[in-house]
């Protein structure tokens, strides 16, 4: 009897393993590449519900191969998934519950005067209030559309900036290293209307083009500005982590399309939502036109969930000084992201094999007002350099059981990785400590 | 005092009526053509909350001209918005209300050993019970794919079932009338991997094709087979309307390709959420590829709340017999569709300017347990037909305040309007009783 449920726990854990490696290849890079690389097979780092498997001696697979892991844990900072975040919401306890009846919400329809017509207005009036509060963004004529994520709204601005009867496709280019899934997204469906033009430096064709400036910028956290600026120019501005806990606020955003997202500002990256201001009337009712035919709308029930949770992260910051009051959300995330980036910077020092960028200190006219110390910009993401002859910074730390993204897919050279810093504790100090450790 | 206070209402009344107007401009048939035609302006019929403006003596706009109204609300019935379900909804109370925590499901992935890794566990077995339950569709050997609504899944079944590196983009058809949708869903991007091929019927071109069956079809709710039965052709099939109030379930579906949606079973349209059971594995993987490139996945939320209102669904047809327990929902809905189109059919027949399709009778193999007479088909739509003179049925009906969509949006002449059979019952009462009274 034990024998055998030792034999059945011994298969159950290879179709584990085995179906976990086939689905961390169809994960990897959010829609990267087609063709995947070969992979560790653990995805234990990014669902607590399955961290056990890859604990101790097991069964991994690496290229299809089954082959004893000899007890080291592997370490997934591929993606930004932002389970950091959980801790604080767990926190408030009860106190952002959200909760939705039955009948509640059912038609397609939010709000018929508005221009998007699927706009929750409990989710607008969030925005504004947050964006007002923090001071990243002017809120001010702008129509906010809502989408499924950032994801979905970068490809309804595309829809919407290119004219629907060109001859040639446009040129999308944005600055490398660029966000890894730009090509992707710009390219998977092979568009008549836009192409991937590559790295914005490099990009010499006339005509028009779209320029998406990310800032502070995916992989590397530099603040980023347009490059190209030529005549026929449009500009994209995704400004996922233009928020207090990864960079100084220094002034509000002003562009004429500008991405958010509740994933990297929230840590809500489960409820896919996303919002875009757009000071262009014509623009926001075609990137709305997109959203139609794609997905008709988004999720109501999303959308209320994703403007409770804004409110909370404003109340939060509104109540500063009260002191039975739950932690200033931003203070929570920068001090958490503060204490990581020492811990990071202590490793990289420790093992001698890295380097990491360094970047000037600037003013944050919102934390300015609750911190005591000047903040620094504390990224999202690590972009780490292998210092000497290691020429592949991925398949190096892949052989340290620490996965990460390489610098190629994201235009640049294999030297750099990219690593999430917004997993939970427990990954996180195990990964500094490994890195630490690590020796030719 | 009170002559200002009556023209700062017409003003507002102005304003509103405008910006609606714009609205439905741009909400005409949920991505049906880019260039809508000019409309009467109220989206009164879609919401609850504005219904109030457009009741009684008030200013609308036509072709963008502000006109009397002369005192007759305008139904639309132009889109299949859900709002029939509310009602049942109400009647099970707290029963069915989701609740959440703000720290719950904040991660990307739901199941990382799933080949669709952002398939909630809980939101598939409620798929795989209902389906059970009613015998609407096979599920088992089936891979199932979670989407932001059919729509979604319906673009990513296109993706995954065109070769990527053809030199040709593929056919995509459907017999006429066809969802007025498909055409702008597969053209809106130019994609080069699919193009719209048009009416099935009409269908020459060698070489692969996909041909779309919708089942009951929308929008004359006729049983489909596939038309083309040629060597390279793939099958979709739209199974939004395959549930028991709409038409007798004959037999358990049992295509390659299957496509489902909350939004036509349940009522929960806002929620977006719709599945795929798919047979083919790479097909399935290719479909999450899709999924993943377009949003990074679906609403964890809304999954959760679907499997709420799955689960509910199943559970009051479970306990049929209990009378202390809530009506099975398709009994509710199915007696309320077939009330109504009794109330139409004699409407058409007193008017004596119209026509509806005649369907046989089938047996109804989940409803024949519950029901004591014999179910027919109650369509989601009317399919009306202007009988006589009138050629052009929607402009006839827009003339007496009511929106529909012709039949050119389907593919056919414009004798033909499709007309929701959704709507909340007061909407469809007016609607029944101006239908009855219009003469030549």
């Amino acid at each position: 009897m034990v024998s055998m449920a030792l034999n059945v726990g011994l298969i159950l854990r290879l179709g584990y393993v085995r179906e976990t490696w086939r689905a961390e290849q169809s994960l990897h890079g959010f829609g990267l590449e087609e063709k995947s690389q070969s992979r560790v097979a653990s995805m234990a780092a990014s669902s607590q519900k399955v961290a056990h498997v890859s604990r101790g001696k097991q069964v991994v697979s690496i290229d299809g191969t089954e082959i004893e892991d000899g007890g080291e844990r592997v370490i997934n900072l591929d993606h930004g998934d932002p389970t950091m975040y959980e801790r604080f919401w767990q926190q408030t306890g009860d106190k952002n519950t959200f909760v939705i009846s039955g009948w509640q919400y059912i038609s397609y329809f939010s709000d018929v005067t508005n221009l998007c017509w699927f706009l929750e207005p409990e989710f607008a009036k969030a925005v504004v209030r947050l964006h007002k509060l923090v001071g990243n963004a002017i809120t001010e004529d702008r129509y906010i559309v809502v989408g499924t994520g950032s994801t979905q709204l970068f490809q309804a601005a595309l829809y919407a900036l290119c004219p629907p009867n060109a001859s040639e496709p446009m040129n999308v280019v944005s600055a490398a290293p660029f966000y890894s899934s730009y090509p992707l997204m710009t390219d998977f469906l092979k568009s008549g209307l836009y192409k991937w033009g590559g790295d914005a430096h490099k990009f010499s064709t006339d005509g028009p083009y779209i320029e998406l400036v990310t800032s502070p910028n995916n992989p590397d956290g530099s603040t980023r500005q347009a490059v190209v600026n030529r005549n026929q120019g449009i500009l994209m501005h995704d400004f996922a982590y233009y928020w207090p806990q990864y960079t100084p606020i220094s002034f509000p955003a002003d562009h004429d399309l500008m991405l958010f997202t509740v994933s990297k500002s929230t840590g809500h990256a489960g409820t896919r939502i996303g919002w875009a201001l757009v000071k262009d009337k014509e623009v926001a009712r075609k990137m709305t036109k997109f959203i139609e035919i794609n997905t008709i709308g988004v999720s109501k029930d999303s959308q209320l969930r994703a403007a409770r949770i804004l409110q909370a992260v404003a109340d939060s910051c509104d109540r500063v000084g009260s002191p039975e009051e739950v932690q200033p959300f931003f203070d929570y995330s920068y001090i958490l992201m503060e204490k990581r980036w020492k811990q990071l910077r202590a490793a990289v020092k420790k093992s001698g094999l890295f380097s990491l960028p360094d970047f000037p200190s600037k003013f944050c006219n919102f934390s300015g007002r609750t911190f005591e110390s000047q903040p620094g910009k504390c990224e999202s993401f690590a972009w780490l350099k292998c210092e000497g002859e290691i020429e592949d910074c991925e398949s190096f730390l892949r052989c340290h059981r620490i996965l990460t993204r390489g610098g190629k897919h994201f235009g640049v050279c294999p030297k750099y990785v990219r690593i999430s810093m917004l997993e939970r504790d427990e990954m996180f100090d195990l990964f500094t400590e490994r890195l630490s450790q690590i020796k030719l």
